[in-house]
């Protein structure tokens, strides 16, 4: 069984990254300079989502990007969430 | 100025579209075989809205994509969100 | 150790793909209807290449793609150049 | 009619681009981190090139991405590919 992680470890969030309100999902946004920044931006992290299988649930329009990490099959924030935000913020540093 | 379309002229969406709620957009809903084949018809999809500096909002998890179309400057559907529409539906058939 | 094919294994290569010259890797070259259209089917190839772990030696101008499949630590076509290739295929005829 | 460069002109060529054997094309070689990151570049070369109708011919292998610019119907190199070769600078560098 997949663990969800509990209220206080989650107080411990890679950087940029918050608590959805129902505290079932984490999300953070990002703006880049223009769409094609943003939209290689977010061909980096389809690649590293498709090779993990798992995969965000993201928005964007133009410059702006709003990804939302969740494990469906948990019902909650897990390990793989956690892993998955931090190769996301490692690009979006890069 | 640009002119936004009237309701009249939007009962004639391209396939699959639908005006939202209130009438200041246009979206779809595109499902496909897997998250792989969504993020080809997205990348194709940004392109084209690239080169025509016409941007989406759209939102994608996994196998689904939902766009929405609207022309900012003008407060509401026009010409060009038609001419994308259409553009889309020619890849998403293709 | 991973094995290389020999030739008469690789005389049953995935439609459209040839051995090369020096019989160490195979390839196929791709036409589509412009630059967006090949570049969707890339996008698509880079994703199951990177989720494979196995990437392809190609090219590409406008519409045209040539992608060759060699396996570097084994020095010749191995099962996982065929997988590729079959998988390659499989998008170019969606 | 399109006006190639001289031989002078393009000793002044952008950072890292160098002039073809045949000084018909201007070709630069980049390697990035792993193939992610090459496929990231790449995506927004593709962008850039098709908002510009002027396609690179390139080659890729895992994170190495070679790209070489000419004018088909000037024959040579023009101002269009300087201004690509440019753009591309720009981006490998952010």
């Amino acid at each position: 069984m997949v663990q969800t992680r509990n209220a206080t470890e989650l107080a411990d969030l890679p950087e940029g990254w918050v608590l959805a309100g129902d505290q079932k999902s984490i999300l953070r946004r990002f703006k880049f300079k223009n769409f094609k920044y943003a939209w290689a931006f977010m061909t980096h992290v389809a690649m590293i989502a498709e090779a993990m299988d798992h995969h965000p649930e993201w928005f964007n329009v133009y410059n702006r990007v709003e990804i939302t990490l969740t494990t469906h099959d948990a019902g909650g924030v897990t390990a793989r969430d956690i892993e998955l935000a931090n190769k996301i913020n490692e690009i979006a540093e890069a």
